[in-house]
């Protein structure tokens, strides 16, 4: 590619100029959605392994109890909390989506910010547009590199939040246009994360790095630690490295006038996004009928659904992901599809077990990836006939606020029944105006 | 590139099965050899501005006092100690440097493996097995993706140095082969740096953290952290991520039967490569003719001398390093060419100044990068004609043993020139006789 001027400074111009004024009610609404999701999912994922083995590896050295774990008692300072809590959010893959890039652009940018408000003193305006700033640049970055980046095999959600997550500290640092360049300098040169290490702890790593490494770049240009002037785009820079060639106009274009926090999408359920239209009919039904007994279900749906989820035998939970016979049995038989939906001893459920095996599906190209045709036979005989045409979730059909906020609740209780989490849903609702943002994490923890 | 499976866990069973038997003694000399320079050059590193600001930023965050800053008096943990130490050791551009991949070996590796001999027991054997082996596994995957990874921007010791540390923390660990592969998969996914970085600070970043995240790597693979089977070779993982061809036998043929610390080069100068030849001359011309007063210098030689470093004007210490203008006169007129003489302050020395004024080059491709031809006009107007065929440092001349410790008292004596760094030079040689390596950081500090 041909090196460029200017980029990185006109990112860093877009970052320390834009106010909060600037931001539209409808972005401000969807980057509190955002928020109250990566509570969900970063408490989902707080108790998981990787995390408890990060955080007995690392509070060896930690010395600060200056930030919140999200959803833990314990505290750690303030860069390794960003690194849990980036890493929990994002343990089950059941964060939001920039579907453009397929960034799961909070959970590396949210601890960040998260961390920052524990550190200095930050409003809740402040706070929100640190944060939707975040995404934007994050998502941009992810643009820039994108169809190729991915396949090749980043984790773009790694790769690209480092630089989120210092554009939003550098925000919130108050960083000179100047400084945010450095801070993305820092960033840039800190970009890594592999897509093999998928399905994986090590997954983790990269995840909780995005957070921990761009807080750290910002930290750093707020000391006057200095990097080059186009780090970005520069002849020996992270896009000339990354070796695609660059989208300019997915950067650059319209900045501050479009939102990526617009284009965000939340998952209703833990399972491959194909699954979601079946598991809305599924549910459903199984909510109007509560007493029927199904026999039998067959599906039409897009040639990508059979592709990816027609697995009719299943070992583990994480299999069980991209299964949709699991996935409408367990819907079915529990009336449920969260995440305790898709483990092994759902798997192993027998009741589960034996509806998966009268589920098939078929393939018709005229089927949107987001719709579905359903047939429920049960056990009487009767054929009952169900379609959608826009998933729970999709940019067609986003999640009502009382969805996210059910989420939310439902993840908290399945950790601590007794965790009221409603304080945490108000505050983050009203976080534009707040005086002091540094007890919003620390509302994630039960008593 | 097509991904091929076995290739980490070969790399781990290498690691984990080699002994300190396996070790020949010239392959041990060579390690120790790279280890004085690395305290030579950490120490040069460990109170610039970079250093000074990294820490500055940490320390805010660290808990533990466990590690050594090489060269003060402050202690941190041992995760930021890594970090501070390498970034230290490779701010000058004045390290090891492993000719065949043009990765400076000893900076992200030492760190990790000095940081674990305070963290547990560690003997002197174990210490250099696993700094020996970390070296191998360094080179090896910097091989493995050259000659395209660096020219592309990749900063080659960032990068690559983070599986040198893992690895070595790894062995000193005591970790399964299976273990190992996991420490690697969570080094592939830190693997990050970028050369546009280079020159300002920044570059230290990267540097610094391919010693702290290897280390990570290392600890987490010990807390039973898993990873990928194949994190380095598989169809995403980071050789595919990295988009070179891959040089397998780079990579795997004859381990542990050659070894890559036996390619090791150590820099007497801290100026580019192709001006150390002029170097050797113009100081021993200037020490056998201590009161010759020299009006003219000519020299001719290799066609890259006269590219990179026909610089006769020169405004900074930086730029001072790639003049061979600069690099001749100072060494005439000072008798000395350590890191002084390439300093803002140097560069705007009056008689230092007026003499670059009188040094021509021309080319010769006949000439090779490490051979140069030159003539000293005195005052009286006499022409004195010297040559050499092998720089002090190339591989044809390594350095003497005496010569690195002559650079490790230098640096240590610029800093403080009480500094006794003898009991170091006496460790670092009698390596393989130590029962208890946890002391040896610590004599790099001034009392």
């Amino acid at each position: 590619m041909l090196p460029r001027q200017g980029v990185t400074p006109a990112l860093a111009r877009f970052v320390a100029s834009t106010r909060w004024d600037d931001i539209p009610d409808s972005v401000r609404h969807e980057a509190k959605r955002a928020l109250l999701n990566f509570f969900a999912v970063a408490i989902a994922g707080c108790r998981t392994k990787p995390i408890e083995l990060a955080l007995k590896s690392l509070a060896e050295f930690s010395g600060g109890k200056q930030a919140t774990i999200v959803g833990r008692t314990e505290r750690i300072d303030a860069l390794n909390a960003a690194f849990l809590n980036a890493a929990g959010a994002n343990v089950f893959d059941y964060c939001d989506t920039h579907l453009p890039t397929v960034v799961h652009p909070t959970s590396p940018l949210a601890p960040a910010v998260l961390a920052m408000a524990e550190l200095r003193k930050v409003t809740g305006p402040e706070f929100l547009l640190a944060f939707i700033l975040g995404f934007e640049i994050e998502c941009r970055v992810g643009a820039v590199v994108s169809p190729g980046h991915y396949p090749k095999g980043w984790h773009i959600t790694s790769t690209c939040g480092v630089f989120g997550a210092a554009a939003a500290a550098a925000k919130l640092l108050g960083l000179s246009e100047t400084q945010i360049v450095w801070a993305l300098g820092n960033a840039s040169t800190q970009s890594a994360g592999l897509c093999e290490c998928l399905g994986w702890p090590a997954k983790s790593v990269s995840v909780g790095n995005a957070a921990r490494n761009g807080l750290f770049s910002a930290l750093l240009a707020d000391k006057g630690f200095e990097g080059p002037p186009e780090p970005i785009a520069g002849a020996q820079g992270w896009i000339a490295a990354m070796g695609e060639p660059p989208d300019w106009p997915a950067l650059l274009d319209n900045l501050g006038k479009s939102w990526e926090v617009a284009n965000n999408s939340i998952k209703p359920y833990p399972a491959g996004f194909v699954i979601h239209p079946l598991l809305d009919l599924a549910l459903d039904w199984r909510q109007e009928n509560p007493n029927a007994t199904v026999t039998k279900v067959t599906a039409r749906g897009n040639p990508l659904l059979v592709q990816r989820t027609d697995r009719p035998e299943v070992a583990t939970g994480r299999e069980s992901q991209v299964s949709l016979q699991h996935a409408v049995a367990a819907a079915l038989v529990l009336g449920k599809a969260g995440l305790e939906q898709f483990t092994d001893a759902c798997v192993n459920d027998p009741k589960v077990g034996a509806l998966r095996k009268h589920i098939t599906v078929s393939s018709d190209p005229a089927i949107s990836t987001i719709a579905v045709d359903m047939e429920f036979t049960t056990s009487d005989g009767k054929v009952h006939k169900r379609s959608t045409q826009a998933a729970r979730g999709s940019a067609a059909n986003p999640l009502k606020d009382a969805e996210i906020e059910r989420k939310l609740r439902d993840e908290a209780r399945s950790w601590n029944a007794r965790h009221d989490i409603q304080p945490l849903i108000d505050a983050v609702w009203t976080l534009d105006k707040s005086a002091d943002v540094s007890t919003l994490a620390a509302l994630s923890v039960p008593r």
